[in-house]
């Protein structure tokens, strides 16, 4: 989306450099950077230390760092080893093992000659794939959208609260539960955003309020305690976040917190909406509460804070007494009872199985 | 309480100095300052720059402000002077005016020659009987931390969540919310506590985390969204929070994201108490949602974030990029349907008009 006056991608690939260019969010919202990445190793480390970040842009960035392997070297010793090592960068998102995958079951057949051209359009494919997955998770958004602002006053902005940061730097572009936000900004419909700012990690305040505030999108940030007071007040009219992991029956695993919004919108009539890409939904899980282990990160993400100083630049806090040590559950489950709708690439789902098979009947069988 | 092997209230008079003593509290959790306070220009300064902050403490220290000026000069004009000064430091503040009106009471009748000696009697007077409020909070939510002790196996701690401060630091000693943890380990019962960190001036990390370190009460500290993930996970066994006023059907008014670990709460099954001295009864007001106005504080405090450099110097961090606004309610509404029972120094009530009519008769007539 748009950056300024620019449109950008979050990884492209420079045809006449021969460069895949990427932004480094580690900087972000106090820095734009945008750097190239080229061996191998450059690669990895951009995944390993989160210069990108997001399930679906990690795997457009794995695809591409085989691209740029084979350009060098397309021997299956070469493919094996950056398969391998970009793997183990984040071993457990299961998007890069996915992107890997579909690289090399392509790659493998082909003479060494052939696997340069063919990997670079081939991670080409994954990122537009990605873009046009995202870009009709908006337009089915948008409609819920218009739904919204039919009931208002001509002008009168359709209020939006997200948590985290489910925007166009998570993926390739749009975002999933930002599509709709930047379709609805595309169709001349006013909005205005309520960015959570997402502790411990404060994607909203970092990510979101960023991508808001670059796209020219009027947003406020705020601390993931005010939602419900807001919703209380009538201030919410929708509220719409992304998920990592959706189970066969509706239930949503999404950045610690969610629940808490989920809870408040049902508490006020307030509808709550989730968008995902249906390559989240894990349809072998059904009770997300029960089944699904929540990662436990470092304490240290809850005892300090990252931000800048006066003095421009950027550092940690410790915003707690020495000896107070920290719980820090990454994410939360929200049950399917309490989610509206499911916004998916093929329209809007029942938060059910007979609602997701409704879109993706052929799961029926497997089912 | 305790800081280290040494017990502390956060206020008291030095008879031998002729001194008043505070803790500093802006440099919690990183330094802890004890200082001494004479003037009423420092009086004034320690309320409205928040060296001391609580409702009850902000009374007790200008109570204190008023006696010492007595011993100065105990005019009606200096008697006048300094009410006028002490209350326009936070104008809003309630038991602020209530404790300067005590002192009036008492002292305009009086002789100049009398009045030092009894303004320091009833300041004192004032302090004792915040802590014997507060003690009996502490008693009577024994009993319910009792109640839950007692379904455990010997030896595993009670899972007490808490949002905010209302701790001993917020009143001059025991606090509310925190007085039956104290009572609770007072009484050989393991406890375990969960401080929300309370963002966005982080009470909680700052101050409830450094309360129970200091007092050596088992915690964590947790982001403000942790809470419902954990209590899904039957990882918390009763919520205790405070309240800043109270309606007479029982809704409370409390710091911001209260009202949603009351919704997850409830969803739980986990139960929800609410701490209080009666004075926070407003007996006035019943639709707490509807009638209390939300003070928005200044959007700083969203963008920003206040902690220790590793160096060891205090500043504060930006969190969000240039351009975000941020949206700062202070407090919401918890509405008495999700709370299980108001701690009062009376006993425990349900949160209901003949609940809260039931401890407190003598304001059925006024009814």
């Amino acid at each position: 989306m748009k950056v300024g006056d620019t449109h950008y991608r979050s990884i492209w690939f420079d045809g006449e450099a021969g460069r895949v260019r990427i932004i480094d969010q580690r900087w972000l919202p106090h820095e734009f950077r945008v750097v190239e990445i080229e061996s191998l190793d450059e690669f990895a480390t951009a995944i390993r230390d989160m210069w990108v970040r997001g399930a679906p842009l990690i795997g457009a960035t794995a695809a591409y760092g085989i691209a740029m392997e084979m350009h060098r070297n397309a021997s299956d010793a070469a493919l094996d080893a950056a398969w391998e090592l970009l793997h183990e960068t984040r071993p457990t998102a299961i998007n890069l093992r996915w992107a890997l995958e579909e690289m090399r079951q392509v790659l493998a057949p082909l003479s060494e000659g052939e696997r340069a051209a063919v990997a670079f359009r081939k991670a080409a494919e994954i990122c537009d794939a990605d873009v046009e997955t995202n870009r009709m998770i908006g337009v089915h958004g948008l409609d819920l959208v218009k739904q919204i602002a039919a009931t208002k006053k001509p002008g009168e902005p359709v209020n939006i609260l997200t948590h985290c940061n489910a925007g166009w730097l998570a993926t390739v572009d749009w975002g999933t539960a930002t599509s709709p936000m930047y379709h609805a900004v595309q169709a001349g419909i006013p909005i205005h955003v309520w960015v959570d700012e997402t502790r411990p990690r404060n994607q909203g305040a970092q990510l979101t309020a960023w991508e808001m505030n670059s796209h020219g999108i009027p947003h406020h940030l705020l601390t993931d305690n005010a939602g419900g007071h807001l919703m209380q007040h009538g201030q919410v009219d929708m509220v719409i976040v992304g998920t990592d992991r959706t189970t066969a029956l509706g239930d949503v695993c999404n950045k610690i917190g969610t629940y808490l919004k989920a809870l408040a919108a049902q508490d006020n009539d307030v509808p709550f909406y989730v968008a995902l890409p249906s390559s989240t939904i894990d349809w072998t899980v059904e009770d997300g509460v029960r089944e699904i282990p929540i990662e436990e990160r470092d304490d240290r993400e809850v005892t300090h804070v990252f931000g800048r100083l006066d003095n421009g630049s950027v550092t940690s806090v410790q915003i707690s007494p020495d000896g107070t040590p920290g719980g820090n559950p990454a994410f939360d489950v929200t049950p399917a009872r309490l989610v509206t709708g499911l916004i998916t690439e093929r329209g809007v789902a029942e938060a059910s199985r007979e609602g997701l098979l409704g879109l993706f009947p052929e799961r029926r069988s497997a089912a």
